[in-house]
């Protein structure tokens, strides 16, 4: 059975401010979340909220995250207390004629909720090549999986994508009608995530050619314009 | 009297996971929020953390956030409750031979504390400006500032930069030695953030040329390489 293509709104994933930028779709919060490299994952101990950055990939309706399992994040998430995980994506720079009305443009997810640890070495090892997969398609069978001391350093969690919502901005200024006439500019600077051609480990030259895709590696946005 | 050269570490600012990959240096956290145009702040209500995504500019040994006054980030740092600011800029995707230490370059800075509101109309005028020339140095004197109904909604807060903490992963995979050998390509796809051709305002043609500055508009890392 496939899930509903809209998320419940809750009280906490209900987006208050510009309520209009907001949604609660599936497709375009899958959309955000496989093209991120990176999420910004808040916890709370010792009641101080603390955000680090972590690597995540989609895994159908749920999120996969890793940590060390000695960390601090391994430890808040293997006790299954409440975390929020958002994903942003910075798209432009906005220019209008009011101070007020300068904005960016992005497109962002919010999940909350508890992660799920994941236990069995199959179901770490899926999960893993699943965030090796998220990084370049294909990848998990081009490198050695992870052995049994290494599966036992790294704890894996899943968070259901069921509490969540999107925000996005986009488009031009939308400066007030009494500020149309001001002599100053306005419009949007785009901005994209661009790869640099791929740079061969120097300390210890690989032994074999670089795999395909990774050439013209693009994410999302980045691929597309000049 | 000028900050000294490092932040205090305090136990919850202290780096634990890859210590040699964390400094408590201000020229290195103040460069790397200077670059960002988006940082994920994390507040807690009701035990539950949250993670948005806001507009931040450094001015000095503080940073400023401005909020909707009406807004429940704004009520929770107007209440003085600890936050914990995060900045994350991406710089590439490290492939190594296993799957264990492929990872992210990063440049990262955490902030904690509780901010200060600032009331007055002139604090509150000079910080929004502030913010406004971060995106674009010197666009706060070509565009209309805010005016009284603007800076009654809007709330402004500044969060010192002491209790903060910067994390960075740069350079090539590393990969075990006895993995030096297998037939896998092992090396970095470096990513950066660019700025394509500025987009007028297609609804309200502006009246006046582009601002200097905006046609070749980079932000630090982007502005390298090809």
């Amino acid at each position: 059975m496939s899930a509903p293509e809209k998320f419940s709104v809750t009280p906490q994933t209900r987006v208050r401010r510009s309520p209009a930028r907001a949604s609660y779709e599936r497709a375009p919060a899958h959309a955000i979340l496989d093209e991120a490299l990176v999420a910004s994952v808040g916890f709370v101990r010792d009641g101080q909220p603390f955000v680090i950055p972590m690597a995540v990939a989609r895994d159908g309706e749920r999120l996969l995250l890793h940590a060390a399992s000695s960390s601090r994040v391994g430890a808040v998430l293997r006790a299954g207390a409440r975390i929020c995980v958002t994903v942003t994506l910075l798209d432009g720079v906005v220019f209008a004629r009011s101070a007020m009305h300068h904005s960016l443009n992005y497109r962002s997810v919010v999940i909350m909720g508890a992660a799920t640890e994941l236990t069995t070495a199959e179901e770490k090892l899926s999960a893993l090549a699943r965030l090796v997969d998220h990084v370049l398609p294909g990848r998990a069978g081009q490198c050695r999986p992870p052995d049994a001391v290494e599966l036992k350093a790294t704890s894996v969690f899943a968070l259901a994508i069921e509490e969540a919502s999107v925000k996005c901005r986009q488009g031009g200024p939308l400066d007030d009608k009494e500020d149309l006439a001001l002599p100053y500019w306005a419009g949007v600077v785009p901005l994209v995530q661009r790869a640099l051609p791929p740079v061969a480990d120097a300390a210890h030259p690989p032994r074999v050619a670089m795999p395909d895709g990774l050439a013209a590696y693009t994410r999302g946005r980045g691929a597309e314009g000049p």
